[in-house]
Protein backbone atom coordinates (compact mmCIF):
# COMPACT_ATOMS: atom_id res chain seq x y z
CA UNK A 1 0.00 0.00 0.00
CA UNK A 2 1.60 3.54 -0.81
CA UNK A 3 1.75 6.37 1.12
CA UNK A 4 -1.36 8.18 0.22
CA UNK A 5 -4.05 5.18 0.45
CA UNK A 6 -1.57 4.65 3.87
CA UNK A 7 -3.03 7.95 4.74
CA UNK A 8 -6.04 7.93 3.83
CA UNK A 9 -6.76 4.34 5.67
CA UNK A 10 -5.21 6.35 8.81
CA UNK A 11 -7.19 9.36 8.18
CA UNK A 12 -10.85 7.16 7.69
CA UNK A 13 -11.00 5.14 10.70
CA UNK A 14 -9.22 8.05 13.11
CA UNK A 15 -11.38 10.81 11.82
CA UNK A 16 -14.68 8.72 11.31
CA UNK A 17 -16.63 7.98 14.53
CA UNK A 18 -19.75 5.60 12.96
CA UNK A 19 -19.39 2.77 10.72
CA UNK A 20 -21.72 0.59 8.67
CA UNK A 21 -21.88 -3.28 10.00
CA UNK A 22 -22.98 -5.66 7.82
CA UNK A 23 -23.96 -9.14 9.80
CA UNK A 24 -25.95 -12.08 8.19
CA UNK A 25 -29.36 -12.06 9.41
CA UNK A 26 -31.75 -15.15 8.58
CA UNK A 27 -29.65 -15.82 5.41
CA UNK A 28 -29.56 -12.23 4.08
CA UNK A 29 -26.76 -8.75 4.35
CA UNK A 30 -28.29 -6.70 7.29
CA UNK A 31 -27.23 -3.52 7.66
CA UNK A 32 -27.13 -1.11 10.26
CA UNK A 33 -25.04 2.00 12.38
CA UNK A 34 -22.30 1.09 14.70
CA UNK A 35 -20.36 3.80 16.32
CA UNK A 36 -16.95 2.46 16.61
CA UNK A 37 -13.64 2.46 18.54
CA UNK A 38 -9.85 1.63 17.51
CA UNK A 39 -7.89 -0.97 19.90
CA UNK A 40 -4.26 -0.27 20.58
CA UNK A 41 -3.42 -3.72 18.43
CA UNK A 42 -5.85 -1.87 15.57
CA UNK A 43 -8.92 -4.12 15.66
CA UNK A 44 -12.18 -1.98 16.36
CA UNK A 45 -14.33 -2.25 19.06
CA UNK A 46 -18.20 -2.19 19.11
CA UNK A 47 -20.50 -1.57 22.41
CA UNK A 48 -23.83 -2.89 21.19
CA UNK A 49 -26.88 -4.09 22.71
CA UNK A 50 -28.33 -7.76 22.98
CA UNK A 51 -31.77 -6.39 21.88
CA UNK A 52 -30.37 -5.19 18.53
CA UNK A 53 -30.77 -7.78 15.76
CA UNK A 54 -26.86 -6.92 14.57
CA UNK A 55 -25.86 -8.32 17.94
CA UNK A 56 -27.80 -11.17 17.74
CA UNK A 57 -26.87 -12.00 14.51
CA UNK A 58 -22.94 -11.57 15.45
CA UNK A 59 -23.93 -14.31 17.86
CA UNK A 60 -25.17 -16.69 15.38
CA UNK A 61 -22.35 -16.06 12.58
CA UNK A 62 -19.22 -14.02 13.30
CA UNK A 63 -18.62 -13.05 9.79
CA UNK A 64 -18.98 -9.56 9.24
CA UNK A 65 -18.51 -6.16 7.13
CA UNK A 66 -17.79 -3.00 8.08
CA UNK A 67 -17.70 0.32 5.43
CA UNK A 68 -16.45 3.63 6.88
CA UNK A 69 -17.24 6.22 4.55
CA UNK A 70 -15.38 10.17 4.04
CA UNK A 71 -17.89 12.48 4.87
CA UNK A 72 -20.74 13.88 1.76
CA UNK A 73 -19.53 17.37 0.62
CA UNK A 74 -21.40 19.16 -1.95
CA UNK A 75 -19.89 19.11 -5.32
CA UNK A 76 -17.90 16.06 -4.66
CA UNK A 77 -19.17 12.80 -6.82
CA UNK A 78 -19.65 10.49 -4.67
CA UNK A 79 -17.74 7.81 -6.23
CA UNK A 80 -14.78 10.65 -5.38
CA UNK A 81 -14.81 9.61 -0.87
CA UNK A 82 -12.79 7.88 0.34
CA UNK A 83 -13.91 4.78 1.68
CA UNK A 84 -12.73 1.61 3.30
CA UNK A 85 -14.52 -2.11 3.92
CA UNK A 86 -13.24 -4.33 6.61
CA UNK A 87 -14.07 -8.19 6.27
CA UNK A 88 -13.87 -9.05 9.85
CA UNK A 89 -14.86 -11.91 12.62
CA UNK A 90 -16.76 -10.58 15.80
CA UNK A 91 -15.63 -12.07 19.05
CA UNK A 92 -17.88 -11.03 21.90
CA UNK A 93 -15.75 -10.42 25.32
CA UNK A 94 -15.75 -11.73 28.70
CA UNK A 95 -17.10 -8.99 30.78
CA UNK A 96 -14.56 -10.14 33.59
CA UNK A 97 -11.61 -10.05 31.78
CA UNK A 98 -8.90 -7.64 31.06
CA UNK A 99 -9.34 -7.50 27.50
CA UNK A 100 -12.94 -6.08 28.20
CA UNK A 101 -10.99 -3.23 30.70
CA UNK A 102 -8.92 -2.09 27.72
CA UNK A 103 -11.54 -1.84 25.50
CA UNK A 104 -14.01 0.25 27.19
CA UNK A 105 -11.33 2.52 27.88
CA UNK A 106 -10.14 3.05 24.56
CA UNK A 107 -14.21 2.89 23.65
CA UNK A 108 -14.95 5.68 26.20
CA UNK A 109 -12.41 7.57 25.77
CA UNK A 110 -13.82 8.30 22.24
CA UNK A 111 -17.52 8.29 23.44
CA UNK A 112 -17.49 9.38 26.89
CA UNK A 113 -21.04 10.07 26.76
CA UNK A 114 -21.70 6.64 26.54
CA UNK A 115 -20.32 5.60 29.81
CA UNK A 116 -24.10 5.33 31.13
CA UNK A 117 -24.51 2.49 28.74
CA UNK A 118 -21.81 0.27 30.28
CA UNK A 119 -24.20 0.02 33.00
CA UNK A 120 -26.95 -1.59 31.28
CA UNK A 121 -26.54 -5.44 31.30
CA UNK A 122 -27.74 -6.80 27.97
CA UNK A 123 -24.78 -4.44 26.41
CA UNK A 124 -21.31 -6.09 25.54
CA UNK A 125 -18.61 -4.84 23.72
CA UNK A 126 -17.37 -6.80 20.38
CA UNK A 127 -14.14 -7.40 18.64
CA UNK A 128 -14.29 -6.99 14.99
CA UNK A 129 -10.41 -9.02 14.30
CA UNK A 130 -9.84 -7.73 10.69
CA UNK A 131 -9.66 -10.61 8.00
CA UNK A 132 -9.25 -8.09 4.84
CA UNK A 133 -9.74 -5.03 4.31
CA UNK A 134 -10.18 -3.13 0.95
CA UNK A 135 -9.38 0.90 0.57
CA UNK A 136 -10.96 3.42 -1.90
CA UNK A 137 -9.30 6.29 -1.85
CA UNK A 138 -11.34 7.93 -5.31
CA UNK A 139 -11.27 7.12 -8.34
CA UNK A 140 -9.17 4.35 -9.43
CA UNK A 141 -7.33 4.52 -6.57
CA UNK A 142 -7.91 0.85 -4.65
CA UNK A 143 -6.10 -2.14 -2.87
CA UNK A 144 -7.19 -4.87 -0.92
CA UNK A 145 -5.07 -5.60 2.21
CA UNK A 146 -4.51 -8.64 4.34
CA UNK A 147 -6.11 -7.75 8.07
CA UNK A 148 -2.88 -8.06 9.80
CA UNK A 149 -1.47 -5.32 7.29
CA UNK A 150 -4.69 -3.28 8.50
CA UNK A 151 -3.59 -3.55 11.81
CA UNK A 152 -0.68 -2.86 11.72
CA UNK A 153 -1.60 0.36 10.02
CA UNK A 154 -4.27 1.73 12.76
CA UNK A 155 -2.47 0.73 16.02
CA UNK A 156 -0.94 3.10 18.10
CA UNK A 157 -4.48 4.84 16.71
CA UNK A 158 -4.76 6.21 20.08
CA UNK A 159 -1.65 7.82 20.23
CA UNK A 160 -1.56 9.21 17.18
CA UNK B 1 -45.60 5.69 11.17
CA UNK B 2 -46.24 8.90 12.97
CA UNK B 3 -45.79 11.86 11.31
CA UNK B 4 -42.00 12.45 13.02
CA UNK B 5 -40.74 8.54 11.70
CA UNK B 6 -42.09 9.51 8.11
CA UNK B 7 -40.68 13.26 8.03
CA UNK B 8 -37.37 11.41 8.96
CA UNK B 9 -37.55 8.91 6.77
CA UNK B 10 -38.33 11.56 3.55
CA UNK B 11 -35.73 13.57 4.99
CA UNK B 12 -32.99 11.25 4.76
CA UNK B 13 -34.14 9.24 1.40
CA UNK B 14 -34.08 12.70 -0.43
CA UNK B 15 -31.13 14.45 1.73
CA UNK B 16 -28.53 11.45 1.33
CA UNK B 17 -27.13 10.92 -1.69
CA UNK B 18 -24.92 7.67 -0.31
CA UNK B 19 -25.78 4.30 0.77
CA UNK B 20 -24.10 1.31 2.74
CA UNK B 21 -24.63 -1.69 0.41
CA UNK B 22 -25.30 -5.02 2.01
CA UNK B 23 -24.49 -7.99 -0.61
CA UNK B 24 -24.20 -11.79 0.16
CA UNK B 25 -20.35 -12.30 -0.79
CA UNK B 26 -19.19 -15.66 -0.64
CA UNK B 27 -21.50 -16.27 1.67
CA UNK B 28 -20.73 -13.42 3.95
CA UNK B 29 -22.03 -9.98 4.49
CA UNK B 30 -19.46 -7.44 2.03
CA UNK B 31 -20.39 -3.62 2.80
CA UNK B 32 -19.62 -1.08 0.25
CA UNK B 33 -20.86 2.40 -0.87
CA UNK B 34 -23.07 3.21 -3.69
CA UNK B 35 -24.74 6.58 -4.69
CA UNK B 36 -28.63 6.21 -5.06
CA UNK B 37 -31.44 7.67 -7.01
CA UNK B 38 -34.99 7.30 -5.75
CA UNK B 39 -37.67 6.41 -8.62
CA UNK B 40 -40.96 7.55 -8.98
CA UNK B 41 -42.83 4.67 -7.38
CA UNK B 42 -40.27 5.33 -4.35
CA UNK B 43 -38.13 2.38 -5.15
CA UNK B 44 -34.42 2.87 -5.09
CA UNK B 45 -31.78 3.37 -8.09
CA UNK B 46 -28.23 2.09 -8.22
CA UNK B 47 -25.84 2.37 -11.27
CA UNK B 48 -22.55 0.01 -10.86
CA UNK B 49 -20.04 -1.85 -12.30
CA UNK B 50 -19.98 -5.45 -12.99
CA UNK B 51 -16.05 -5.02 -12.26
CA UNK B 52 -17.34 -4.37 -8.60
CA UNK B 53 -17.97 -6.90 -6.46
CA UNK B 54 -21.40 -5.89 -5.07
CA UNK B 55 -22.54 -5.81 -8.89
CA UNK B 56 -21.14 -9.56 -8.99
CA UNK B 57 -22.72 -10.66 -5.40
CA UNK B 58 -26.44 -8.74 -6.70
CA UNK B 59 -26.69 -11.14 -9.72
CA UNK B 60 -26.02 -13.98 -7.99
CA UNK B 61 -28.46 -13.32 -4.67
CA UNK B 62 -30.76 -10.46 -4.86
CA UNK B 63 -31.19 -9.93 -1.37
CA UNK B 64 -29.67 -6.70 0.03
CA UNK B 65 -29.37 -4.62 2.39
CA UNK B 66 -29.13 -0.34 2.49
CA UNK B 67 -28.22 2.10 5.01
CA UNK B 68 -28.73 5.72 4.83
CA UNK B 69 -27.60 7.88 7.44
CA UNK B 70 -27.50 11.41 8.96
CA UNK B 71 -24.22 13.19 8.71
CA UNK B 72 -22.27 13.16 11.91
CA UNK B 73 -22.50 16.10 13.53
CA UNK B 74 -19.81 17.37 16.34
CA UNK B 75 -21.33 17.08 19.54
CA UNK B 76 -24.09 14.97 18.69
CA UNK B 77 -24.24 11.23 19.81
CA UNK B 78 -23.87 8.49 17.22
CA UNK B 79 -26.72 6.44 18.65
CA UNK B 80 -28.95 9.69 18.26
CA UNK B 81 -28.51 9.60 14.35
CA UNK B 82 -31.22 9.39 12.25
CA UNK B 83 -31.36 6.57 10.40
CA UNK B 84 -32.39 4.21 7.73
CA UNK B 85 -32.10 -0.06 6.74
CA UNK B 86 -34.10 -0.79 3.46
CA UNK B 87 -34.11 -4.83 2.88
CA UNK B 88 -35.18 -5.27 -0.77
CA UNK B 89 -34.24 -7.38 -3.85
CA UNK B 90 -32.19 -5.98 -6.65
CA UNK B 91 -33.28 -6.46 -10.01
CA UNK B 92 -30.85 -5.50 -13.23
CA UNK B 93 -32.56 -3.65 -15.83
CA UNK B 94 -32.53 -4.28 -19.60
CA UNK B 95 -30.99 -1.59 -20.66
CA UNK B 96 -33.26 -1.75 -24.14
CA UNK B 97 -36.40 -1.07 -21.77
CA UNK B 98 -38.98 1.87 -21.19
CA UNK B 99 -37.72 1.57 -17.17
CA UNK B 100 -34.23 1.96 -17.79
CA UNK B 101 -34.93 4.89 -19.40
CA UNK B 102 -37.45 6.26 -16.65
CA UNK B 103 -34.41 5.15 -14.35
CA UNK B 104 -31.60 6.63 -16.15
CA UNK B 105 -33.58 10.40 -16.03
CA UNK B 106 -34.24 10.69 -12.23
CA UNK B 107 -30.72 9.21 -11.92
CA UNK B 108 -29.25 11.78 -13.71
CA UNK B 109 -31.13 14.44 -12.68
CA UNK B 110 -29.44 13.86 -9.12
CA UNK B 111 -26.34 13.32 -10.37
CA UNK B 112 -25.94 14.93 -13.46
CA UNK B 113 -22.07 14.45 -13.65
CA UNK B 114 -22.13 10.39 -13.73
CA UNK B 115 -23.49 10.72 -17.52
CA UNK B 116 -20.06 9.32 -19.13
CA UNK B 117 -20.42 6.34 -17.21
CA UNK B 118 -23.68 5.50 -18.99
CA UNK B 119 -21.47 5.11 -22.21
CA UNK B 120 -19.43 2.39 -20.56
CA UNK B 121 -20.67 -1.63 -21.25
CA UNK B 122 -19.97 -2.83 -18.36
CA UNK B 123 -22.33 -0.66 -16.19
CA UNK B 124 -26.14 -1.11 -15.56
CA UNK B 125 -28.63 0.22 -13.21
CA UNK B 126 -30.11 -2.01 -10.91
CA UNK B 127 -33.66 -1.11 -9.23
CA UNK B 128 -33.91 -2.29 -5.13
CA UNK B 129 -37.59 -3.22 -4.49
CA UNK B 130 -38.32 -2.74 -0.98
CA UNK B 131 -39.20 -5.27 1.31
CA UNK B 132 -39.08 -3.29 4.46
CA UNK B 133 -37.34 -0.75 6.28
CA UNK B 134 -36.73 -0.17 9.80
CA UNK B 135 -36.48 3.65 10.41
CA UNK B 136 -34.20 5.07 13.66
CA UNK B 137 -35.11 8.42 14.64
CA UNK B 138 -32.90 8.37 17.50
CA UNK B 139 -33.13 7.14 20.49
CA UNK B 140 -36.15 4.84 21.66
CA UNK B 141 -37.89 6.20 18.26
CA UNK B 142 -37.79 3.32 15.79
CA UNK B 143 -40.54 1.79 13.76
CA UNK B 144 -39.95 -1.27 11.18
CA UNK B 145 -42.67 -0.65 8.40
CA UNK B 146 -43.22 -2.79 5.30
CA UNK B 147 -41.52 -2.30 2.11
CA UNK B 148 -44.52 -1.13 -0.12
CA UNK B 149 -45.49 1.71 3.12
CA UNK B 150 -41.88 3.01 2.49
CA UNK B 151 -42.35 3.36 -1.21
CA UNK B 152 -45.75 5.10 -0.42
CA UNK B 153 -43.45 7.68 1.53
CA UNK B 154 -41.52 7.78 -0.66
CA UNK B 155 -43.15 8.15 -4.03
CA UNK B 156 -43.61 11.30 -5.64
CA UNK B 157 -40.08 11.79 -4.02
CA UNK B 158 -38.32 13.87 -7.06
CA UNK B 159 -41.55 16.49 -6.88
CA UNK B 160 -41.05 17.24 -3.73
Amino acid sequence: MNDELTATLRQLIHGRMIAALGTLHQGAPFVSMVPYGVARDGSLILHVSRLAAHTRDMLDNPDVSLLITESEAAGKMPQALARVTVQGRAQKLDRDSQDHTDARDVYLARFPDAAPLFEFSDFSIFIINPVSARVVAGFGQAVTITGDDFATVLSGANSS
